[in-house]
């Protein structure tokens, strides 16, 4: 299929997903003004205030962003090698989400309900979504998230499994009576305690209760390492392994930093 | 007592206690999900409104499963090499805790309050500790508390010795009319802001106060880092020593992840 | 001076200071229950309730503790070798102090106000400082302490810079009515919000103030590294310097853990 | 420029901007001494109580400072080789701001109005930004924070994605009635609550909205790390950068402590 592509659609290619020409870089910059100021308009627009004075004029901008964005996805599409593994890529799919919400919006108002409307507009705040593939370090990121997946769901299940034992003694110790009205409100409780956000709308009033409270956050504040280190380990491992991954094309050799422009060993341009 | 296995029971082992087999795995996929049921069943009844609505349909879902891990807890004990050693080990005892509430509240319903049938029934929910043998990486994580649990305890002593003096401080500058009723209270109020939770229930009023309360949240966002470091460095020192335990059968080096399915230098399924 | 001391004061030195012998450690057990049971009184006396219950039992109680405190100094002091140099170290002032507000009170009835006794009185909490000199891990802790101490001072004083910055911002942006009343007043608000507390007792309610308190979180979020880095990697050094202190009697090599009880080359009770 | 230095100019020179005389160290403390006093009649000056009795002294006392820093600064100006490179450095921009807003409140009284003439005297609070000049160790800490901008940028970046979107949901799940006014409001919550700071002033009151801000909640204690991360790892390497930097004169070997005097090897003096 990559044979197929025609000398316009390899220059059109090169300027919307590379970043290497000038002209590439500039077009980068314009979706993300565009992605900036759509997500801006949906901000401002759910501002009542706002929303009874230029409520008109938004709609107007959200269709501009979405035709911008249509045109954007059509081209995109058409200068792809491989049309099919693009479209059915996340960012193809986050591309494809960031304009679909102002066309159902539209195509069908009368066959369903406004609040749908309503949520399917907001639905359009999802562009931010875009912004993390102009991000290249992300991939540095989602790389030892991925890694790391299995040792956070081991960590977040020994949270849940922390934060139900804790939820349920306070239920018992405090009751209802005392803000602790059920089980799950008790558990949402020990979370908001245990990551040391504390609201403060749930507190304990008892002495045995504030004992209990005071061992949780305690715990709390002692395992905010696992995740820590967890995370970080893995960083460090993907950092390591990015720099040996860039080879020098002089002297051939690795480990230089990512932000690294010459070889440190001879100086060449990496 | 090992050879006294009748391979019925070798083979109703290696299902309910192994991993390897596809049927072992099963096996364990349907007591997690029949656990997490169990625990929904606990935490639903806990609202008011679902108990007056579907209390005798929670009550007949309980015993089902109660009835689930009676059977079970039973094969465990009839299928163990060492019944009294798995009777009296740590996930033996979790077992029996799981089922024991049911029958203790049916069994005694006259003799003892209501109040303690209601706690008992909640004692159900500690049947999540039961998820936690079928997290592999539960052992690492449980052998470096182990290891460093005389630090942690260290830890702790410092912490209760810091927040004693901060919250007798705060009960002296602000005193009973300010929130801060008892010395044990001020020492609950100390906890909750060094870990950096921050209810905001008590909080300092006077200018002396808030500037001892600074004090005590800055000591407090500083010292985070002594527990991270504790843990971290033996978290660390657990995974490495983990790296070194599986040694390659082929060619009998160590070092491999501990999630590695091959063997790093030749090859060879581990 | 060392010389002048008779057997009786150098067995008595060796329960009384010392660790290894049997009498030694019954010795310090009973201190460290002595010093927690002292402190319990304290604290339960600060409640008004039983304070007008059992006031005058805890005031019996008080005695009987300043007077075991009092004999155990007195013991202390006779049997040093260097009697100026233990009166004069952190923990001979300590164990003075834990025994001074009891007969300061009881001495000066009349000549000073009810409220300074009562201040005097609630000084006898701070014998939970005793506790420190049987923990032997805080000298590590205490030294890692020290060597950063400039490092921390640092960071403090940044944290300091910036939160006065952020604190007048606010001051200006949300103003008093907001309960931005002085800048003194949001300087403890950028505290609060900084090392991430976040009590609630004054809230930003101006949209740009939501937002410059937007970029204090973000901010303190990111910066809570950096006294972790500080004190981690001082400790880690510290925990190193440790290891390289202890010498195996028979191999003469060091490196070894600070638990270890045997030489890890060679086997030898360390 | 840096011949025309006269002999007086020079010895200026060394007293006011070097710290290694006696009489560079006198000047550099009375200089800070002055700039904390300063600053600490500001923070007095904006409690009304203090304001009305003291006003006119703490106006006058301003001046005071403000002439000694002019002097300071025209001092600065004439005793620097290059005098057009200190005006226009971060530390001489920085010196003048600290004297400009007293000339600007009293040379335009009439020409603007009350409001603007109070944010100009607040603006003298930034004189504590005079005070990094002379922490020696906040160049290791910029520097590294330099180096990493890029990382703390994408962090930063993703932060906002992330609480765009956890906001936006919550406007969703919650809605105006619950306290989420509108989409801002709502991502300002989510900062407050994945940096765990914690107010309370909007908290979710659905069961819905509790469990999205449970796992909103989970998902700041754990990228924590990123942060700590990135600065833990740019700060070792620029302290080991440091170490590296300073030779010894006699056995020209490096790798000595920030704070060390001597050289490690030789004994050297450094």
């Amino acid at each position: 299929m990559e044979s197929n592509q025609s000398p316009a659609q390899l220059k059109l290619y090169n300027i919307i997903f590379g970043t290497e020409s000038s002209w590439g870089r500039t077009f980068d910059l314009a979706i993300i003004i565009a992605i900036l100021l759509s997500v801006g308009v949906v901000l401002l627009d759910s501002i009542p205030r706002y929303h009874s004075s230029y409520g008109d004029f938004f709609y107007a901008v959200e269709w501009v962003f979405t035709i911008i964005f249509t045109i954007e996805y059509v081209l995109r599409l058409w200068c792809s090698p491989n049309r099919r593994q693009y479209a059915l890529s996340t960012f193809g799919l986050v591309d494809l989400l960031a304009i679909l919400p102002t066309y159902i919006a539209f195509w069908f108002p009368d066959a369903i309900s406004l609040l749908i409307i309503r949520l399917i507009r907001i639905l359009r705040i999802f562009r931010v979504l875009r912004l993390l593939q102009f991000l290249r370090e992300a991939n540095v990121l989602s790389r030892s998230l991925s890694n790391s997946r299995r040792k956070i769901f081991v960590f977040f299940s020994m949270m849940l499994i922390l934060t139900t034992i804790f939820g349920c003694l306070m239920y018992v110790i405090e009751g209802p009576h005392n803000g602790f009205a059920t089980i799950p409100h008790s558990i949402y409780w020990a979370i908001v305690t245990i990551t040391t956000v504390g609201y403060g709308d749930v507190v304990p009033h008892t002495a045995l209760g504030q004992a209990v409270a005071s061992v949780g956050m305690l715990t709390g504040y002692a395992i905010i390492a696992v995740p820590t280190g967890i995370i970080t380990a893995e960083l460090a491992m993907e950092i390591s392994r990015d720099r040996l991954r860039t080879n020098c094309k002089n002297c051939e050799r690795a480990g230089h930093d990512t932000d690294a422009k010459h070889c440190k060993y001879c100086g060449a341009q990496l």
